[in-house]
């Protein structure tokens, strides 16, 4: 798929169907999300693919934004570590332009995806943080749900003049 | 160019030729940025486009990671306006996002374009600040320098295994 049709194209998809997503695809999607750009290259992120059912629907109990999760073939828990990090502070960038490439890429791969937030809504963070017995420096940003899409939804024209200025505010 | 390859083969790119960008190619970059998800689809974006040699000029003065703005003929300040939010804090992730397309939609086009960090480097968001006279509620998080690539960069493969991690830590 075209570059600029799938940043235009791409929606947030919530329904899926009961087709699991290969493993090709789940390697094609993480790779797609660490050829991102991060701050020195510093490249501070962890991945945790979670494809078990009981998990899935555990993780729909914590963040109550992700409850598809539970009829979901497959999530992909985007962290970022700080223990990696050259530029203290820059991790939610680089890990959300990951985020981005990953939700692009299953979009172009004929998957559907939505992202649900997890950092900075405290709750959230620890109840992501005691499931997946994450180290202290491990910090969960976002879950990315994933599946084969039930649902086909129009692009959006989202571009606003007003939000640009020239030179100066 | 295809979504996958532009995602891989994307760079940061510092050099530049002379040749301005084009009108309608800023617009094809606002809009891509402006297709992001963001919380709720909040859309907390505001961008700055800057093409006066001068203020170019004193952008890298601000930010040394940006001095290539000296020589660029286009810069672009993406900001987050907290009074768009609907979910306070998520900003940073939603204008990330954006930032990225923006970086692919430019390489997808042919042009070259590099990530500057702003936020949440004190000192960069005051220079800025001033210097654009943001309103309180803009903060300034990533100027992204763009032109006509005068240097071309290899794709690397930053695909790492030990990155990810199966149904738990």
């Amino acid at each position: 798929m075209d570059t600029l049709e799938a940043i235009h194209s791409r929606r947030s998809i919530r329904k899926y169907t009961n087709d699991p997503v290969s493993e090709d695809a789940v390697r094609d999607l993480l790779a797609a999300a660490m050829s991102a750009p991060s701050a020195g290259n510093e490249q501070p992120w962890q991945f945790v693919v979670v494809n078990d059912r009981g998990v899935l629907t555990e993780v729909a109990r914590i963040n109550p934004f992700a409850g598809m999760a539970k009829e979901a073939p497959l999530a992909m828990l985007i962290c970022g570590d700080t223990s990696l990090e050259k530029y203290p502070g820059f991790w939610v960038q680089d890990c959300s332009a990951a985020t981005q490439n990953l939700l692009l890429a299953a979009h172009a791969k004929g998957l559907g995806a939505v992202w649900t937030g997890i950092h900075p809504n405290r709750d959230r963070v620890e109840g992501f943080r005691r499931l997946f017995k994450l180290p202290e420096s491990v910090i969960p940003l976002a879950l990315v749900v994933v599946g084969h899409p039930a649902q086909t939804l129009p692009s959006e024209d989202r571009y606003r003049r007003e939000r640009v200025h020239l030179n100066r505010w």
